[in-house]
């Protein structure tokens, strides 16, 4: 390729990224992917691998192989440091920089703890394969330590799980969580019951699920109570040891908590050197260009970014896909010379949370369903979106399995290196 | 269960620990089962989760799943730190201890590197699923640093593997490289061809698979060289770093080597206070009992048993499978006051490897079978000694795809947590 061609480079490789490159494959430009993993990962499955649903290698896909056709496409596995707007370049961890014409910068979230990183080593959140796994272990250690435990109070503290927040993660997990220990684990233990595992859903806000509407929250509630999980709202997290979580006042003995409550955005902003809202936001116009930074886009959850009504973009995958593939599409049009002054449109085609197996909550447009239906939805959106047939098949299996047998197919703590 | 019942503890839920444990599962007695990880691992098929073909969920399962219905079976996530012969208890890490009245080891074998174990943290051997993915993070990292190195010599460095040890592991590990590098990632880099990699078996003795014949060894090799792959018998590793490895005086650079030359059994032998042989194996009779030790068996990787011709029997996974039934079966009888004194008679239903796909050896009775015939038994007694209709499915279906894709299907790097 002639070096004369503009490049376009994209940081991160999840649905914004992705999206972006994938738009730009037939671009008359180079393209470069850089990414700290290899893979682009299917995140709203990722609550199955935590409660050993699935494998890591069913939801994931190597990036330049998802890429290997877009043949004006390069994929860079390597950490960003920052970006010189100046020089127009991106730095990497180990001192190179690669020099930009137009800089997409996707690079999602992380948990936050509110100011309490201390938190972080007791209660794993999920955004990557290797927290999925890390709660994987703790989960299912929790079990074996329980079997060994001969102190009834002791085995009780074991077997209690607290989740923090609500949404949809909060609530996935809880319910899998739940029917894990109803159905997957019943016959395996010899000392105690694992249908006496507590599972504590704690949100700090009058209700679950506060994005759709009141009565499918209700329905969620009910039937995370009828699975036996404890939903405590109104509940805030006020501190957290090895071995207790404090809320609303009261002590409660616990090993393992999941943090599903808050997100703080990657750290573009201050790659940037630009004010970010509290969540770490980068603040972008509509057509998701960082004000005063030209050819730097900004999208995903790393974006403040607001619709017509002024009201910000919620942090969910169809964002940022709609996101990536619109600026994809803008800058294609921007180098071929044709103006682009369209600006970023969501087209909400719905929000699904699932709460155990058969059921879910749906708000599609104006509709509203909850049940057996809303979870056939949720099944269906979520093969269609995994990439590649192979985890697609593999997953519907691993899905009718468990439906028929109710087993957990990956149950497996594995040995951590030092 | 009335305590009064025998007590017969099992440690290591490897081949012969397990089929153990299933043959006891209806005797009059209470078992134990020990082991430091929660799963059954199918070893044989650890190789293609190295090579990033299947993923470690697929041919692992949870003890205790597997032996839920063994009513008399408890099973114990736990480290063993030794024997107090006695007072016959087993003694656990943290402290506690399990009295038995009959105990089975069945600790396996660790890699061993003839004595500089400082090489250990440079060629990471293959025997759990943590060697697995620490290998299949090594390949897969390393072609992502050549695809960003543009030093010419250091790039055939980053392509560089070499694999120690020519027996089945190293065989099976070089064909599977090598089809990952010429067909998996094919179309994946933009800087180099992933063809261009440069695989070295190595092997200390005149031939590989000296288990076979040796019309087997040349067709394995002729088979492994037309894949691309470096065969270099008589040749002996003397020195290794992070960047190079000397065999026979010659300096190789390198950054990945995997270690499948030698193997040392568990330390049973420093447990029970007995010598052991060269390999750590502890000399058991022709009924798998520890003399001067009784109630003590030892069998599998951990012991050194010899067949009526005086020879000991190999370090396989049949042989381990079958000892475990046969001391199973024998404490069944004794329990009962059944007189049980036939020795272990092994029958060896033969010996396979496979080499890439669709090509393997086998030496089955008289018979000596080599190529697609061969490959097809192969891939049947896999498939038939998996434990688990799901694995089996699962583990079928990527086979299949893998075949008509050429396609990997679990090319993950997981970021380590430190």
């Amino acid at each position: 390729m002639p070096t004369a061609l503009p490049h376009v480079v994209i940081v991160g490789a999840g649905f914004g990224g992705l999206n972006a490159a994938v738009a730009l494959r037939h671009a008359p430009c180079r393209v470069t992917v850089i990414d700290k993993l290899n893979h682009h990962l299917f995140q709203p499955l990722l609550y199955q691998v935590a409660t050993a649903g699935l494998s890591p290698g069913d939801i994931a896909a190597p990036i330049r192989h998802i890429l290997r056709n877009a043949r004006n496409t390069e994929v860079l596995m390597a950490e960003v440091t920052g970006v010189d707007v100046e020089r127009k370049c991106v730095l990497l961890a180990e001192g190179r920089s690669i020099p930009y014409d137009h800089l997409i910068i996707a690079t999602g979230a992380r948990h936050s703890y509110f100011g309490h990183n201390e938190w972080a080593a007791h209660a794993p959140g999920l955004k990557s394969i290797s927290d999925a796994t890390h709660i994987r272990r703790n989960l299912l250690c929790a079990y074996e330590a329980a079997e060994a435990e001969s102190d009834p109070a002791k085995r009780t503290a074991l077997l209690t799980f607290v989740i923090v927040g609500g949404g949809p993660t909060g609530v996935e997990m809880a319910g899998s969580i739940a029917e894990l220990a109803h159905r997957a684990l019943a016959r395996d233990f010899r000392h105690f019951d694992p249908a006496d595992t507590h599972i504590i859903l704690a949100e700090a806000g009058p209700r679950i699920l506060s994005a759709f509407d009141e009565s499918l929250s209700r329905a969620a509630r009910k039937k995370l109570e009828a699975l036996g999980v404890d939903v405590r709202t109104s509940t805030r997290v006020e501190a957290m040891t090895n071995t207790t979580v404090r809320m609303n006042g009261a002590e409660v003995p616990t090993h393992t908590v999941m943090w599903a409550a808050g997100v703080q955005a990657s750290p573009a902003g201050s790659w940037l050197g630009v004010s970010t809202d509290r969540a770490g936001r980068v603040p972008v116009n509509r057509c998701l260009e960082v004000e005063g930074k030209p050819h730097i886009y900004v999208l995903g959850d790393t974006a403040l970014a607001l619709d017509e009504q002024g009201q910000p973009f919620p942090g969910l995958a169809p964002v940022a896909m709609q996101q990536g593939k619109y600026i994809g599409t803008r800058l294609q049009k921007m180098i071929a010379g044709t103006p682009a002054t369209e600006p970023f449109r969501y087209i909400d085609k719905g929000t699904l949370a699932t709460v155990g197996r058969t059921f879910a909550v749906a708000k599609i447009g104006g509709l509203r369903l909850k049940g057996t239906l809303a979870w056939l939805v949720w099944v269906f959106v979520h093969i269609l979106y995994l990439i590649g047939f192979r985890n697609r098949f593999v997953v519907m299996f691993d899905w009718i399995w468990a439906y028929a047998t109710y087993e957990r197919a990956v149950r497996l703590i594995v040995e951590e290196k030092s």
